[in-house]
């Protein structure tokens, strides 16, 4: 137990402020029947991505992270994926907060679309996970402002029936921290994504004394992170990249470009570390590098000297051998720093002989073909290219097997939850949860949407359900890419479309003309003119050949078109492009 | 120098062949100036796959390889790609021979595509490579019979200017052969595909000796393997391999069902030999491991009891701790059978609890996704996923950086010309070729379609280039998919299309009626209503405003239509779909 409350403790105001907002605050019903505690992932238990956990008992909820998942390969030009929140719909009265346990995409990106049409309730974060969802918050117009409410490891909250602590953990963006959440039936505790590192660069480590404290407390169910579940071992510490990447700086022969994730701000630290040992300059290039960059400083969670960072207009006056590009874009995305120097696209950056490229992430599952391009045309730049695989200049930012093993043993939970992984990972976790004496009845491998329920001494996965589908973001528009709309984009993908048009009379149903045709995608018109008069033939033909008396004549001259024309299609060229019939009547 | 000539000396008959089948044989024009020999690469110097390199020597031409590439990311609906040979339109009758080193597609998936338009030169491979490459034609119909010559290390062939042997190399499957050339030039040494493995399953090792007695001959130019230079250390023996399945298929509570290539023939012999050892039954599904089973057992590549392999109809009276499923689809291949399982689309197998499931390959990148999925598949399943990287069971089937270093101190060559890999690959190959003594001037980093011109003591990259760009096969279409094509399958799968037809009256250009729209892939027409009528209006309107008597007024409507709409759609939902602007005159 923390027995000491801290100058930051919030409790009081927030409460208030809920008060204030909802405008109701009777307390639970104490039903006959006692109330169950209701667990609901609406994201995140089948993916790496849009995390979001909601805590239910009576009239309080709280929800854990918001985040987004990046679009799989079969969801052609969808931007991201978010939560569905249509179970919160009739209960926004109910909810007394979000607490987000860590800056990074897949915890905080749904925010800007969800918080508005939850009636924006507060936000608990640490500092640096606040300066981030503000940052992001300004990209997004119209939105009201958000309401956060900064927390840290001595702070204690209370919201509706929920009473919370925080306790410090690693990851690799600062300021991470996991969640200690007493409810009536009993005390959890959810990691969010954490690893355990003895020597974090600029940070504490774990906090392991708190976590056995917590664990001494006696806790119902343990809510883990399974990213990494699948690997073996501990996970290296952010200080060994450190050692690995000087020497790599130390031994580069002209400048050094390195990319990161913006995100990952301990390497960041490192770099400009090791630069400042190095007599080297720093240039930070790329929006949300520079954006992050300059959150991390202003709040203090990124040291270093202020002539360490050269910029556009004076860089050119360091020694090559002294300068150090700092960029995103080591994942080969589209229009990121390295990709744009890499297609001699980027404003004043080009690659040179003497160069050394540092991508310095390991790849995102998707993204190893991409990333192969880019090495492929960095070396064509004839620059140098130094990978993770070759060195050991990444570590990861999610516990690895014994970490596991570790926080299971301290936490000494009677429940098991894994959560934040596709469900492969999740069984995996669950399996290392029973490798140290969690019974086997007693872990939980959730899904989306299925509801866990707990009582004193008792959690259990119901049968209950509720909507957890895809929620994707395109463009402007929320939801209103559906499935069919993807399924016609992916067979367009495939095979391209064809459009038959044919213009008949109103009066007789014969045709005005010959059908026209239309198509992108299926071969290329100029060159397969002997395909499109065939074609065309046919069009004609079954026009020529139908009633077009009969009432049913439109839908089935439609029907016969895409059969007929398909067929002969796919025995011409083994192709099926989406066929769309046109009738127009004059 | 290898003295012995032995019985399997196929060069006589050979030479007569190729008398006959091009009815011409000049010898070699020496001119004044001295003939250079070129080196050629179709495919494989940019990629893993496609890999098809050219030998040119005055007026007599041979080709290493003839393989295919399986599509990027960026190209929907293509198969997969072929080597461009406009190059050798004018040439066919200079072709001498086709030389192919071992049984993958990526050095065999052309054939059936290219040989017709080579005018059917004779094949030269190993024995089971034949197999193999017979078996597949036989799913293309109407081809020309192939003229495939057996050759083994003993064999010497002459094609035209160019004497062959061929020496005992390792990869993941049998039979493969590096190749001794030698040319007026000089000697070079072509190692296909390789591994070194001092303990194969089920054939040699790799002949060192005569690699070195090769080296010792003086050899002008080596080109290499490139495919894992980026990997340090030695590949490991598949021999290891086995170690590891043993104790897992020992400990396998149920049913294993394992996943492999097809082609990784050794695998298979080791699946075979652990299940005999262990008294378990086979059973094999899947059509290209059937197929390849087959071949490998008839020409004794594959060794095992008939008693042990089961089949659908006996397979149930096995206990199901005594059965293996050896199938496809380790690479979540969608129609593979391991996904058919999944999915519980397979006609007679299901997964059950106790199942084991191996996925005994690495993952080809590109298919991270996939995998991933598929493993949550069969978890779902509650059966059990063993994966390589948990385990060790599987080993590459390629040289690693200190295999190649000792391939390049064995043969010695003046020159060295990494192949077979991305570029970046071939890059980092050469850095070892340079840490083994190459002078860093006699690398050679190629690209496909550039000419290397090799002279007595010189080779020499040249600016001079031979057409080498994609040739895409689309369903029965080979060529026939233009990147324009592929540009606007990328377009409609990012954004959907809408097509704006406007009916008007030839005479007066007045609209006969509302323009019509019909989309697919943007967003779902029937809940978007207000929108479509927007979109119409605008139609509409533009139609008004315009001048119809104009005589540039069909072109300049449908830009019109594309401009305008277009940003009006971008600035509502910000996509944009493709604008089809049709206009019909009645």
């Amino acid at each position: 137990m923390i027995a000491k409350t801290t100058k930051q403790v919030r409790t009081g105001k927030t409460r208030m402020l809920f008060r204030k907002k909802t405008a109701r605050k009777t307390p639970v019903q104490i039903t006959g029947q006692k109330e169950k505690l209701k667990i609901i992932p609406l994201g995140g238990l089948e993916e790496v991505g849009r995390n979001m956990i909601l805590f239910e008992y009576g009239r309080d909820i709280i929800i854990v992270d918001m985040g987004l998942q990046f679009p799989e390969e079969d969801m052609p030009g969808i931007d991201y994926v978010i939560p569905n929140i249509s179970y919160l719909k009739d209960k926004i009265k109910n909810i007394r907060g979000v607490i987000i346990t860590h800056g990074h995409y897949d915890h905080i990106g749904a925010i800007p679309h969800l918080m508005p049409r939850l009636g924006n309730p507060a936000i608990f974060t640490a500092r640096l996970t606040a300066g981030i969802i503000r940052k992001r918050q300004e990209e997004h117009q119209n939105l009201p402002k958000l309401n956060i409410q900064e927390v840290n490891e001595h702070s204690r909250i209370k919201l509706g029936v929920f009473n919370l602590e925080f306790f410090h953990l690693n990851h690799n963006i600062p300021d991470s921290f996991g969640l200690f959440i007493k409810t009536p039936v009993g005390n959890l505790v959810h990691t969010g994504d954490f690893k355990l590192d003895y020597n974090p660069v600029y940070e504490k480590p774990a906090d392991l004394n708190r976590i056995a404290q917590i664990g001494n407390s006696g806790i119902l169910a343990l809510m883990c992170d399974s990213t990494d579940a699948e690997e073996p071992g501990h996970q290296i510490s952010e200080k060994e990249v450190g050692i690995e990447l000087e020497k790599i700086f130390e031994q580069a022969p002209g400048r050094i470009i390195i990319g990161t994730f913006a995100s990952l701000l301990s390497r960041v630290q490192q770099i400009f570390w090791i630069a400042e040992k190095l007599g080297k300059k720093i240039m930070v290039e790329g929006r949300s590098m520079k954006t992050n960059v300059e959150i991390a400083h202003e709040l203090g969670y990124l040291k270093f000297k202020p002539e360490t960072l050269v910029d556009e207009k004076n860089f050119r006056e360091v020694p090559e051998n002294k300068l150090i590009v700092l960029c995103t874009g080591a994942q080969g995305e589209r229009h990121a720093v390295l990709m744009r120097i890499a297609n001699n696209e980027h404003r004043f950056i080009f690659f040179k002989t003497k160069d050394t490229v540092i991508f310095s992430s390991s790849v995102v599952p998707g993204n190893e073909r991409t990333v192969q391009n880019l090495k492929d045309t960095i070396y064509k730049h004839d620059a140098r290219v130094i990978h993770y695989q070759m060195m050991d200049i990444h570590a990861g930012g999610h516990a690895k097997q014994e970490d596991l093993k570790m926080m299971i043993r301290l936490v000494k939970p009677q429940f098991y939850i894994p959560i934040e992984g596709n469900h492969y990972m999740l069984r995996i976790n669950g399996d290392l949860g029973k490798a140290v004496g969690v019974p086997e009845n007693n872990i939980i491998i959730g899904e989306n949407g299925r509801i866990i329920e707990c009582q004193k001494n008792s959690c259990k996965l119901t049968a209950k359900t509720v909507p957890a589908d895809y929620v994707f973001v395109d463009g402007l528009g929320v939801g209103d890419v559906s499935q069919i709309v993807l399924r016609d984009r992916q067979m367009m993908a495939a095979d391209g479309m064809l459009v038959v048009i044919a213009t008949i009379y109103k009066k007789t149903g014969a045709l005005v003309q010959n059908p026209d045709l239309i198509s992108r995608g299926f071969v290329y018109l100029k060159e397969n003119k002997k395909l499109i008069e065939q074609i065309r033939s046919k069009a004609k033909k079954i026009m020529h050949d139908s009633d077009t008396k009969s009432p049913a004549f439109e839908s089935y001259i439609k029907d016969k078109i895409r059969n007929d024309i398909g067929q002969f299609i796919y025995s011409k060229t083994k192709r099926r492009p989406m066929i769309l019939p046109v009738l127009i009547e004059v």
